[in-house]
């Protein structure tokens, strides 16, 4: 039985969303993946209605065990960091009204997870994002790939947490002994396999 | 015809929703004011979530003609700047959802509308709150008389923008020439009385 996991790379641009199937032997099958949002010039209600339908229509579509959601932290890019943040709240209002349980991951994290490597570029993301799901070539844009690799970092980690405290931060909280039989067993797997992986 | 403003004090904890009628006259009628919000050790999704509640069902009782929220700043602080954006996402969704126009104030804009000085305390804003609205006492606690002054600065200017965009740099956009009527005799009728309204 594999974990269907939506990933979601906020923003009100371009928001990123995948959807991954990831078996117990963390092998990843990718079902969909899309990009939402709006010009830059749009007003901000309609951005943030957009990409609402969006995930709503995305959610009821596929159905899945969980969102995984990229963290955003208050020191990021001034600029766009407060429309990210809007985003991310509507995000996370579509998977609560459906009781869809929201994990918040780190980039770091996330392309540690995928690539072995937490300084990971762009390129090399997407560049493993397409070996994993055995794909010709990346998904694109650049929002696409991260979305997934967003997805399968977090089937692949197999935690969720339903705070603004990332996935680790909550491990360390929770202790092992909290997780479930399958997320003990895929972090056991996830630790005899990460050279493995970082190799591919 | 009075205006009818929704106000809005974003956060987590503590978010002020005000409904108040403003006549042409600048007389102000407050109809309602509450506080939603969740304790802080609530996961963030459940504290969207019932934020998100409280605004639909704010919305549908009052139908007012525009939403006032409060400008959010990448600089404001940092431990609390996400959860207020998240919040603001999610009530600026719903009053797009609705077709209500969303305008946003900065806190020195509403001082300012309200008191006559931008740099007025807590317990001054909710003082001149109380005198607008003819209350024995200001609304209680600051986030609700926050909402009210929100609203009532709101009302006062007659701007709407449903950007991240505040109301005066959307209004030296558009230029008053683009204002409504009732804008223009508001704009007006606030420079006139505005000394007044500072010494009630």
């Amino acid at each position: 039985m594999a974990l269907r996991v939506v990933g979601v790379d906020p923003g009100l641009t371009r928001c990123g969303l995948s959807v991954v199937d990831v078996a117990a032997n963390r092998k990843v099958e990718l079902i969909d993946v899309t990009v939402a949002g709006t010009p830059p010039g749009t007003p901000l209600d309609a951005r943030l209605l957009t990409i609402a339908d969006a995930i709503d229509a995305w959610l009821d579509k596929h159905q899945p065990d969980v969102l995984a959601l990229e963290r955003v932290f208050a020191s990021a890019n001034v600029s766009t960091v407060i429309g990210t943040a809007q985003v991310t709240g509507v995000i996370i209002l579509a998977a609560a009204r459906r009781n869809i349980p929201v994990a918040l991951h780190t980039p770091t994290e996330v392309k540690a997870a995928v690539t072995g490597s937490g300084q990971a570029t762009k390129a090399a993301i997407g560049k493993m994002v397409a070996k994993i799901c055995r794909l010709d070539e990346p998904p694109k844009p650049a929002d696409a790939a991260d979305a997934v690799a967003l997805a399968i970092a977090h089937g692949w980690r197999g935690a969720a947490v339903g705070s603004n405290a990332s996935a680790s931060e909550s491990a360390a909280r929770t202790g092992s002994q909290q997780l479930t039989a399958a997320q003990q067993a895929w972090i056991a797997a996830e630790a005899s396999s990460k050279h493995r992986a970082a190799r591919r």
